[in-house]
């Protein structure tokens, strides 16, 4: 069975109107599929209502126990609800997990090095024999980004790495392909025009690109994550933008 | 196979120790079992802090939409994932489900006559077939008082409808115990005194305590749900204390 683990940006579910259009093309897939949202923006926003100050070290967040809390209603809670409630609207059978919903995605607490991040977590594993149970019964998980550990706490945790770990456990059920998606068509060989998208991106393609300064320095973390959950089994990882998750560029093996 | 489906309020997720103890019971119970959760004080904590006005009519809560969002990140969100977290720690393969998730519970929102309640459901139908089915595979599900309405919109439902219509939807799967938790030992001839507990009601006994006015009219409503629920399918209803699942008082048709 094929299946897409397709991750959106948070930003893509705070608005009513391109969560709805959103919804209209995930409901339009010939695929199966899992999504894997954020919800950066929303945790944000009622952080600010509540007057919780967000802690960043190095443009990152530090995760406190009131920001964990935040984390899990803003992500968890309202995030998942609503993407839930639109694509059920559209006869697509969701059901929101988090990381602790039969332990579907288990993850670390960071350790306390430098600096102490607080509830933040790495991806440990996800559960794919679970995940292809409720595929194979109709069904359609929309993951959040928090996890949990085997001490039991919530974990807040990078999307990003939830959708790889996903796409990895799946890979032993079924043919996955893991999509991004961003705010540009794809990977642009010149991140002002659209026309320069690479359309497929292979091994010998890549290292040509590189070698040639071609590729946008901020792509480079992308494509290499994208090798290696290709090597742990995922069959192509695909990085495009929202309204058209069938194209973009595909990076492939061969 | 047997079941239960046990009711809890709010008040019970809110302070970790409580919830510790709870969690303790409920691992170490014999019967599979599905919980159903309320939430009512954390909304109101969230609703206070974010400086959101608590709107009541005859003492029953509206439900704007400022006050959904609420009410889908404290339920659905934080006392869920909480809940699912301390059972997973002790062991239970606990998922969180909202009335959305796999459309576990369907509701109508409230029609407007005198007022209009906003965003508030009454409970069509729970599926039983998805709910049994998780709980052969070993899963418990934790169920949110959250709903959704064909529609597409989610709904603040209250949770001893939800836990009946759950309860009434496995009937047609399993042999369903219902159980109400509240903060006294079960059904009592005196109110202060626990000693005085009924430990199984049954129809004639209940015609015959109504009859001599010994039965506190709070309970009136509870025993006539109950036998609602026993009508439509459900083995027993039981009502107790959290510390006691299996004990208090029972109720039975004979």
């Amino acid at each position: 069975m094929k299946v897409k683990v397709i991750k959106i940006g948070g930003k893509l579910i705070e608005n009513g109107d391109v969560l709805s259009s959103l919804c209209d093309s995930l409901a339009s897939l010939d695929e199966k599929f899992v999504l894997v949202h954020g919800g950066g923006v929303m945790g944000s926003h009622l952080a600010e209502q509540l007057g919780v100050e967000v802690k960043m070290h190095e443009g990152r967040r530090i995760t406190d126990a009131a920001t964990l809390d935040i984390a899990v209603m803003a992500y968890a809670g309202l995030a998942n609800k609503r993407v839930v409630t639109a694509l059920q609207k559209r006869g697509v059978n969701a059901c929101g997990l988090s990381g602790c919903d039969m332990a579907v995605v288990k993850s670390k607490r960071r350790e306390v090095k430098d600096i102490d991040w607080g509830f933040v977590g790495d991806v440990d594993k996800a559960n794919g024999e679970v995940l292809a149970m409720l595929i194979e019964k109709g069904i359609t998980p929309v993951v959040s980004p928090i996890t949990f550990s085997a001490e039991g706490e919530l974990l807040n945790t990078n999307a990003d790495s939830v959708a790889s770990a996903v796409a990895v456990g799946l890979a032993d059920y079924m043919d996955v392909e893991l999509v991004f998606t961003l705010d540009k068509a794809g990977v642009l060989l010149d991140v002002d025009d659209p026309q320069s998208l690479i359309a497929k991106i292979t091994p010998s393609l890549y290292a040509e690109l590189k070698a040639e300064n071609k590729i946008h320095s901020g792509m480079i973390p992308k494509i290499d994550n994208a090798y290696k959950t290709i090597d742990a089994g995922v069959c192509a990882v695909r990085i495009t933008s929202p309204d058209n998750l069938s194209g973009g560029t595909v990076v492939v093996k061969e």
